[in-house]
């Protein structure tokens, strides 16, 4: 376990939770407190290009700067930083050469169906220095003949880390041990890495089956903060690895001066909707719609709803 | 698993969270919800003494009356009920032989060092004509050769069922999977059951890594209410396990109808004292008493106190 290197993702799978609304105070105690703990990287959000998305407003988190990256961690420590970019949003000309970023790693994510176009990317971030992952999403209702096309590309590439993503908090510590002998029987060339999200409630139990069958990449974020269900807890990984750097107390500090406050104003984790759209392996969206919505509490509804014939045919 | 039996431990469990206090009507709700759900036991509650118990208020749940019992459940159907004992609190004069009462099974809480004690009781039970259980509590500090010597008296035993109880929630998947296996050695004559605690989110991984390896009986509450950070929830093995006579909306009934309203009057579940105190293997009274007091969200302070080295001489 002493290759292990979590990856704390709590800005950037957080900020679909409360659209990026951190203050810079909190990104600033968040990665002290993440160095403190020993936790080798944070994902300090999206480097996803504004004007592809249309985006009116700013959202610091969303669309990360370099200039403003640099300003708000004046001095870089122990913990190394990464950004996530999504296919087709990201504008390649946007991400300087390393040597002149902050950032450390470059990650991306894809459905299986598009990793061409993933390792292209890959290959440019690649060339640029930068340490890189491909993270292939929706693992749960991938085919498998796409998977098999999908690593012989990705066993030819520079690739870093391969991530196992179960997007859906659908897995279990079974299939999630399928998923990760299946990953290194087809890429014996790459480090693996695991994203879990909490449906329910194995993103933790997920995590460290991944990591006993010799799975190196870590993601969790602190408390949970994820959408939907969020994801594997910090506080968790680092209090259970025995890699004598992890320290608690720093993720305690964290949580307890920023994230009840923020939990009280924004919602995550094991919810009822999220629950039942991870037993059914579905994208969380009608879930997250249906707590947005005056019947938030109706589970029974809400399960209805969703295992009801029609449901699964309406547009999402 | 097909032979898989769930027992549900709301209001047992759950009552060590509010004292039991838990309405009639709740209490109703619950067995009809669990019965339409297919859950094939429902403990609801401790047949312990008020007398030897020095008790001053009823408490109809902890002390458990049969005459009461079959007032509120006058139709018994599919759902069996259990009752919890506790060495040294229940008056055996209490317990009707089987057929005057409602209750199916009975379950003896013990430590490894009461076990002959336990069985004691067992035996009485059993020749009453119960089901009954042995729950070996705080598994996870017992030293290996009172196991051993526990296990070679309950061999001998008519009990139906040996528990796996990790009362402290510290234990892992890979710790349950070794535990059971040990149990299934040494006792190949008796069924096995599980108890977890949700201390540090594997109480559901915990639960069905235990039934993959063979142990029958799982014990739940749901929306995991049960003391501190609670228990395997109801709701998830019901959703799990591939046994068609499972039903989950009765138990979002449940839930929708009584447990939001409760979980905002009385606290359980993944709260950061608790998932300390399960990281360090220690009885959550100490972090208990830590959420009763006005420095409740001082995880910092807590983590201090209880990891300096005059804690743990600290009397409890």
């Amino acid at each position: 376990m002493k290759h292990t290197k979590i990856i704390d993702c709590t800005i950037r799978d957080g900020g679909l939770v409360n659209n990026w609304d951190f203050s810079v105070e909190f990104v600033q105690d968040l990665y002290n407190g993440l160095n403190d703990a020993g936790v080798e990287y944070m994902e300090i959000g999206y480097k996803n290009s504004a004007k592809l998305l249309n985006a009116t407003e700013p959202n610091p988190w969303r669309f990360l700067d370099d200039q403003f990256l640099k300003e708000i961690i004046p001095e870089k420590k122990f913990t190394k930083l990464s950004a996530l970019v999504d296919i087709g949003r990201v504008d390649p000309n946007d991400v300087l050469p390393r040597e002149e970023s902050i950032l450390d790693m470059i990650r991306v994510a894809c459905y299986v169906r598009e990793v061409d176009k993933g390792l292209e990317l890959i290959q440019m971030f690649h060339d640029r220095g930068y340490e890189t992952s491909l993270n292939i999403m929706a693992l749960s209702s991938a085919p498998e003949h796409q998977l098999i096309e999908a690593f012989e590309m990705v066993k030819e590439s520079p690739v870093d880390v391969v991530y196992i993503v179960d997007s859906f908090g659908s897995l279990d510590p079974s299939d999630i041990e399928h998923q990760v002998k299946k990953f290194q029987a087809m890429l014996p060339n790459k480090q693996l890495g695991i994203h879990n999200h909490n449906n329910m409630q194995l993103a933790f139990a997920n995590t460290i089956t991944a990591m006993r069958n010799g799975v190196t990449f870590l993601d969790s974020s602190v408390y949970g903060m994820g959408r939907a269900a969020g994801n594997c807890n910090t506080e968790l990984l680092v209090s259970y690895i025995p890699k004598t750097t992890y320290e608690l107390k720093p993720v305690l500090g964290v949580i307890e001066k920023h994230m009840l406050d923020m939990r009280q104003k924004w919602e995550w984790g094991y919810i009822i909707p999220y629950m039942i759209s991870g037993v059914l392996n579905e994208h969380p969206r009608v879930a997250m719609a249906h707590r947005s919505s005056p019947d938030r509490d109706k589970f029974v509804e809400f399960y209805d709803k969703v295992t009801t014939p029609e449901a699964s045919l309406a547009p999402v």
